[in-house]
């Protein structure tokens, strides 16, 4: 029998200790023994659950059981679940989480806590919810060269832009309309202005590339500026609008890291991922492209992936899995700025201007152009055109 | 340095060197080591390749190496590779296999000796080729109650009906077609009869249900009776006609497994899925539902399945990873004729007729009607309704 803790009893939480009670018999089939989740830490009482007996407010409990040797981190946020976290690493304890701040800010710093004392530190639910993303980065995939993560990693978002088009919505209306089916917080500030996406692509860059890529190092703009001009030049081009995190690795091995409103053509899986619904491609030298798509949130979605990492980690109890990745290094970053991409661009400027500036260009709807070369982000702002929007087509 | 060989220097094999060689560097970092191709096995010589220094034709030289750690078996189909694999495993070597036939067939008795002998038995590229799906399966999903794994599984016969569709073409035009453009081989009986799917079935519900399902058990129809008739009933239902290899848990716990044609739906994913490429939904009762996506075939897509399942034996080269199925259990198998799904049929008769027999039905072209309810093959079949065409409905 192995023993496990979960700490916070929120959503996940709560999902992840349903999980472990409603599979058991599956799990311990898979497992090769009994998981029995002896504790579950929460500053609150919950009376009345079936999980009471397993509640304590008091964290050292945990840390000092011998008999726990697995941990979910459930709590979120990266001031206590950080300093928790290092101390059950330190204290020989493996970890899975589902936090992404926490990774994308101290995923390096903790994975070499985790290197240090011998235990595995994993986090298949920070991105993707549900979505297995961390085994296939991390061992399916492990004889690419990856070239390219491109994901739709963010629900909320997904789901308003979805309602802007079927619908024919403005933002603020979907925006409402997401916060009334509970897919949207009341602050959607996290969400909408691209935040959340921006933790996702730092975790699937340090997967995808060996080396961490903080927040401040993601250009990362949201959806708030997404109107129904967009939406209908976009549809004039087979496109949708999505919100996309990216990774790519450039011809001279750096890599670029941002978030960004693009244009994504009907050829493209990622044109089908709808609603609150997820799809990351991943892009190598042998696979050429896969796509996984699934649940990006939601309790249960997250608590297979958190309850999945746990299953690993009882596999591995007396050998870590091998998951690393290096610390940032600002000289490997391209600026999303200088990076030539296929770009849809608004503005009041006639055709004719606009290929005197840019080259070949096919007009859509509401003063968009679509150019038919790759160009920087700069290169454009930098023609004195007049801009109104400009997105990065995906190809 | 780990030492490695390579059984069969053919198109996976070739493909498994290559992706050794050009992507070392990357190799090595993930691995903590760098791998070292010593041997290829083959019958014939390749003067001039450059991996001709380390051909041999003498299996014994691998074999009786205790350099050697890892072999990849590539050569196919399950006599000479069978014997070379128990042998391997036997020998204390890790083995990782493209070969769908031998693991469909062998599966269980293979990772039985694998098991009394503490090495691993990976075969990644035999389901979906490059796709990530025995980790996500056998490790991210594993909180998970597996209720269902339906799959796109062969790339050959999904071409061929994405081209009767797209260009309105008959089946053995668009053979001819799949045959000019290398995806379809001389011979096609194993694609478009559905051997192929029937064998990665097996694989999938062995995975996900956990005792080996043999392709005996497999109720199989392939794609050569598929018409334009098929196409246009579907079309008029928005639906695709699809070759759908399934595994489905039922309420009582039984395993069904089949491959079948059958009309999807434009609201599932696998509807997207088109030409020579695969995709396989999971349904679990934490996940929700979630698909995976890539090339089903071919030397590059193989190879990176193959690789990575070298990579994850070399990070558990003392210590086994996880992987077992119980052998073949009759009593748990549900036959496809008793399995209720949503059906289309084709039929000679009247919707009043139809409806008289089998319920609320909707009419489509060519014959065909959608039942509102699901039922079994059996029933339809005893209605004595003069049946011209029977497809499930993939919901």
């Amino acid at each position: 029998m192995v023993h496990v803790a979960i700490l916070g009893f929120g959503t996940v939480g709560g999902g992840v200790a349903e999980v472990l009670t409603n599979n058991a018999a599956v799990l311990s089939k898979k497992v090769g023994e009994e998981i029995n989740l002896k504790y579950i830490l929460d500053t609150r009482d919950f009376p009345g659950s079936p999980f009471e007996s397993k509640l304590t407010h008091n964290f050292e409990d945990i840390l000092n059981d011998p008999e726990v040797k697995v941990v979910a981190e459930c709590i979120g946020g990266a001031t206590i679940a950080l300093e928790f976290v290092k101390k059950l690493l330190a204290a020989g304890k493996h970890v899975a989480t589902s936090n992404k701040e926490m990774v994308a800010t101290h995923g390096h710093e903790l994975l070499a806590i985790a290197k240090a004392h011998n235990v595995n530190f994993f986090f298949e639910a920070s991105v993707g919810g549900g979505i297995p993303l961390l085994r296939p980065l991390a061992c399916d995939l492990a004889g690419n060269e990856t070239t390219e993560v491109t994901g739709i990693l963010n629900g909320t978002t997904n789901y308003i832009l979805t309602e802007m088009l079927e619908k024919d919505a403005a933002f603020e209306t979907a925006l409402k309309e997401a916060q009334a089916m509970g897919y949207a917080e009341r602050n959607p500030a996290a969400d909408v202005e691209g935040l959340d996406a921006c933790r996702k692509v730092c975790i699937l860059s340090a997967l995808a590339f060996g080396f961490h890529v903080y927040p401040d190092q993601v250009a990362t703009e949201g959806i708030t500026s997404i109107t129904a001009e967009d939406v209908e030049a976009a549809t004039a081009a087979h496109m949708k609008v999505k919100l996309l995190g990216r990774t790519m690795r450039t011809d001279d091995g750096k890599v670029c890291a941002f978030v960004s409103p693009h244009f994504v053509p009907s050829a493209s899986q990622l044109y089908h991922v709808d609603g609150v619904f997820n799809g990351i491609v991943i892009r190598g030298n042998a696979i050429g492209e896969a796509m996984l798509y699934g649940p990006g949130a939601g309790k249960l979605p997250t608590a297979s992936a958190v309850v999945g990492d746990m299953v690993d980690a009882v596999w591995h109890l007396s050998q870590r899995r091998m998951l690393d990745w290096d610390d940032a290094d600002p000289a490997k970053m391209v600026d999303f700025a200088d990076l030539p991409l296929p770009y849809a661009l608004r503005t009041t400027a006639s055709k004719a201007e606009v290929e005197a500036k840019l080259g070949q260009a096919t007009a859509l709807p509401a003063g968009y152009y679509l150019l038919s070369a790759p160009i920087t982000r700069r290169a454009i702002e930098a023609s004195g055109l007049p801009l109104l929007a400009l997105r990065p087509v995906f190809q």
